[in-house]
């Protein structure tokens, strides 16, 4: 799977939540795209931006919650590029079946974001005009991942969202256990054996035959349970 | 009450529906303020802006449904001028008890939009981030105007929406029968006599008078029920 992370910031130089995130990119499978770095004077190139739509399974939309949705140039870019007979129409829908989700970054608390609170409705309900496009162009539409508050969190709180961050990127539209399972194997495999001690190392292999064990055990009890269903 | 009409339209030349909402403008009251002629190179004076805005008492996005929201130049508009300590903020809250409300085109069928249907959510639903700045500023939120497929209705169906249009401009927001009376006798006695034939004059005195002799009996009989209620 190949996702297209299309972040639109007008001074992400200043924001340590968009380095972080950018430091934390897997090694490969992500293509990070910078709109306003690629475009200073706003002249978006269509077709380039429709052919790496196509070349890519998984649109992401990545920026800071401004008056309770993106800057101004990701909605230019989608006003140019989502065009009638490419993203939909009749004559052409290209993106039908793609994954389509927002990573929203902001200074205010999560909990703020609620009826009865200080700004009144959910991160969902504001993000309606981006659920619409993912309607219309016929894309599956991922839950919003939302990173409140980032630079205010501590160390650990951080590396949690970090794996829920890279999960989002590239995991599997499946939130089973048995797909969280596959994919902490495969991170801890890739990226565990860097910048660790032997010892560390061996931990992470022990981690991995745990997590083995336990989905062996975990398969034997619901085999057991079918056959108890079928008796 | 003065009312600034925001416009935002990047090609508001081609746009039927524009021309007519201007032409139906009402003579003093409104002040039409198009964003892309005013500033062709996306370079906002923002401190033009805050004036203008403190200058009146009713504010209105006036913008064609581009996915599922206003054009880019209104969303950058947003992020510039509305800045803390202006708009929002310990520091100042200068538009707190302004009306602010917003005016969409759009070329789809209003009944689309609704769940089960092509667009899934209400107008006012894909609207919540613009209630949510209306929130945040302490400002009165007024119910959208819709002027869906304009360009298709009938001459006399047009005349209908024009009418809303120009009561939203400049009507209180009070949607009583009294208040509604007062704005079409205004309406009547400062428009009704231009353009009209002396014959067609007289049909517009004998309305507004048959106008007020209805409110004369209500007045009557709203102060009998009075009376009633008191015994």
């Amino acid at each position: 799977m190949r996702t297209l992370l299309i972040i639109s910031h007008p001074s992400i130089a200043d924001s340590h939540t968009q380095r972080f995130l950018w430091e934390s990119l897997p090694e490969e499978g992500v293509s990070w795209h910078h709109l306003e770095k690629e475009y200073p004077s706003n002249q978006i190139d269509i077709q380039k931006e429709q052919t790496l739509l196509l070349e890519h399974d998984r649109i992401l939309f990545q920026f800071p919650l401004y008056w309770y949705s993106s800057p101004p140039l990701l909605k230019q870019w989608q006003d140019e590029v989502l065009t009638e007979g490419f993203a939909y129409g009749k004559t052409g829908n290209l993106l039908t079946g793609k994954e389509f989700g927002l990573i929203v970054t902001t200074g205010v608390h999560e909990r703020a974001y609620q009826a009865g609170r200080e700004e009144k409705f959910t991160i969902p309900e504001l993000m309606r005009p981006f659920e619409a496009v993912a309607n219309k162009c016929g894309m599956i539409y991922l839950p919003v991942l939302l990173l409140a508050r980032f630079d205010y969190l501590s160390e650990s709180e951080k590396k949690a969202l970090l794996i829920r961050y890279r999960q989002y990127l590239t995991n599997q539209n499946d939130d089973s256990l048995v797909a969280r399972e596959q994919w902490f194997k495969q991170e801890l495999r890739t990226y565990g054996k860097k910048d660790f001690s032997e010892e560390d190392q061996q931990l992470i292999e022990l981690l991995i035959e745990q997590m083995e064990e336990n989905r062996e055990q975990l398969d034997d009890l619901l085999f057991t349970l079918q056959e108890l269903e079928e008796l």
